[in-house]
């Protein structure tokens, strides 16, 4: 487990102006310099902790590995001082896995033409994609989906106390429990380490999964849900267009507003058994 | 101004599990790959429009510039089959600016060294940033700051009608009142947009502005605000233990959880003046 929470002095400034000094919790924020062979691959500011699935997570969603057995080690690896600050990773490959560009970037999925669009993004997606979904599988209640965002903050160990983080997690498609939640600085971490920590069990295509965010549903956030072969995104709060064009694309049931119970589907309704459909024998 | 809101056709699902199709407005999200001189820099998904303020911006965050006209020449550019996407701006720099390195990513404020951890990202932003800030000025009081999340929503054009777009405005220290606003699917963007416009209006340093953003607050926020020369950043949700630490090395104050009027000082208390205070003849 990392620094999750940091203590610190604040002041209190009420409507009324009075002013009280107390003490207060912060999420904490900290770099995280991925290495692949040794080679800088990435920075991102992320909650320490859980490094490893956040590390096998972004490799998944930019294809890198898909199959068991790819990542061979990873290790935090310490300054040449001996200083180990536990915020470098470096990542083996397994042999004849090839590694990525160094030019890797998040959000590099376009050709370097200069046609660069949407369009140029989600085409980038599909055809690396090893997990390809199927239509109408599974089948799941929509009141199931629409009870995760409270599952979602119940399970959040850290909000509650600084208001700070996002939070992702992986629920059974099938019973609705739990199979992993994690928090994060960044939401696009958070997912990482859930879609990570499901490759490093073996779990992946995630196909009897459905992916609960705290936030918003980005273009990235499908993509990675795509990539690890999950079939149904549900985002507590509006998606972007991109976003939805990607899970049209892909296959994908995408939830938004998933809020007191209701919840608006930009894509793959079929795989919504609606209640009212639920109380017809 | 470019394509903000695109129409979709959607399902809701309402909690008692009746379903309704309808139209809905998505917020819109296209890559913009922003180029130096011709070479690939970054790309960042990014809400079209105010494209040269969003690049501006980009490049005062990451100190490639800082005076007024050392951008030359911003132009959206075509593909070689004459399509223009207006995905891909190409900056070019006055004489005798120096390209930034073409590694250059958002996250990368730290040397290569194994030693990668916050101080040295701190470090990094106060090395490179060319506008120091005066302790204790401007003051300004509390209860102009407490309006601001109110006045940066009321301007906010999009996010009534898709609840899908980050916001970020400058205010008049002064006077409270809104000097720009910008909205974006990313956070980071729509900073950057405001900042880009004050650098192209040639008002770097903002040392009379406050940075109002609809959300949370990061190192990466803090960050650009300290190279913009803004002394108050104001957000209304918790900022990271990373956003705290670089606001109090930097001098920059900075407010959190601004809502109803109160909020958390977690550092810069001095500029504030609280109202109880101002009772006092």
């Amino acid at each position: 487990m990392g620094r999750l929470t940091a203590r610190t002095r604040v002041a209190r400034i009420a409507a009324d102006g009075a002013l009280a000094r107390r003490e207060d919790l912060l999420a904490v924020e900290e770099p995280l310099e991925l290495r692949v062979g040794g080679r800088a691959l990435s920075v991102t500011m992320r909650t320490p902790g859980h490094d490893q699935e956040l590390a096998a997570g972004f490799l998944v969603s930019e294809g890198v590995v898909a199959a068991p057995g790819q990542i061979a080690r990873m290790i935090h690896c310490a300054s040449p001082d001996g200083e180990n600050t536990f915020n470098v990773l470096d990542v083996t490959l397994a042999p004849g896995v090839p590694a990525p560009d160094a030019s890797l970037e998040r959000h590099v999925y376009t050709t370097s033409s200069c046609g660069v669009c949407g369009k140029a993004s989600i085409d980038a997606v599909r055809t690396r994609s090893a997990f390809p979904l199927t239509a109408g599988d599974p089948l799941v209640r929509s009141s199931l989906v629409a009870a995760l965002p409270d599952r979602l903050r119940e399970a959040q160990e850290i909000f509650e106390r600084t208001g700070g983080l996002h939070a992702a997690g992986l629920f059974d498609a099938a019973t609705g429990e739990p199979l992993v939640i994690r928090e994060d600085v960044g939401r696009h971490n958070a997912v990482d380490k859930v879609l990570g920590w499901a490759y490093l069990a073996g779990m992946l295509p995630l196909s009897g999964a459905i992916l609960q965010v705290s936030g918003r549903a980005s273009f990235e956030l499908v993509q990675k849900a795509s990539m690890a072969g999950v079939p149904i995104l549900s985002a507590v709060s509006a998606p972007s267009s991109l976003a939805v064009e990607l899970a049209r694309d892909a296959g994908l049931t995408l939830a938004g507003f998933v809020r007191g119970g209701a919840m608006v589907a930009y894509s793959g309704l079929e795989r919504l058994r609606v209640e009212s459909e639920a109380l017809v024998p």
